[in-house]
């Protein structure tokens, strides 16, 4: 079966988030004023050909781990999975 | 209320993703060959400060629509709201 995962990858928090900041650093001279704690991050989409969606999660956050995100200063969640169609 | 939101900005679809193409293209090499269709977007957290959740979201899909999209190759969803803890 195919499926399709999303994953966000987004730095720690406490860690600073230079395009975080200069986007809410914009913001108010745009006319937001009310906005805050803005962070940046990753979004990745992805198609896993798996026997299971069980085995594909494990594959999803294995690469996740290893490859996707730097573990020292990233994070990553895996939101969703899918049923892809067959392309 | 303070609201949290999460926004994804892709790219549209058929448009060429270099940083996805990159990503496929090292993942066989790493033992990882039943991957596909990455595509990779940009993941942004913020927190809003507004009088209801209807006034946040609008207020999100404004400032993603006329700012952190660029809506004539980028897709934008908002994926979630959540009540943020004062700060």
């Amino acid at each position: 079966m195919r499926l399709r995962f999303e994953i966000v990858v987004s730095l720690k928090d406490g860690l600073l988030d230079p395009q975080g900041k200069a986007i809410q650093g914009a913001l108010p001279t745009l006319g937001w004023e009310n906005v805050s704690d803005v962070r940046v991050g990753k979004h990745i989409e992805l198609v896993v050909e798996a026997e299971s969606e069980a085995e594909a999660r494990s594959h999803v956050e294995e690469m996740s781990r290893t490859f996707l995100s730097n573990p020292v200063i990233e994070d990553f969640r895996v939101l969703s999975s899918e049923e892809a169609s067959a392309s």
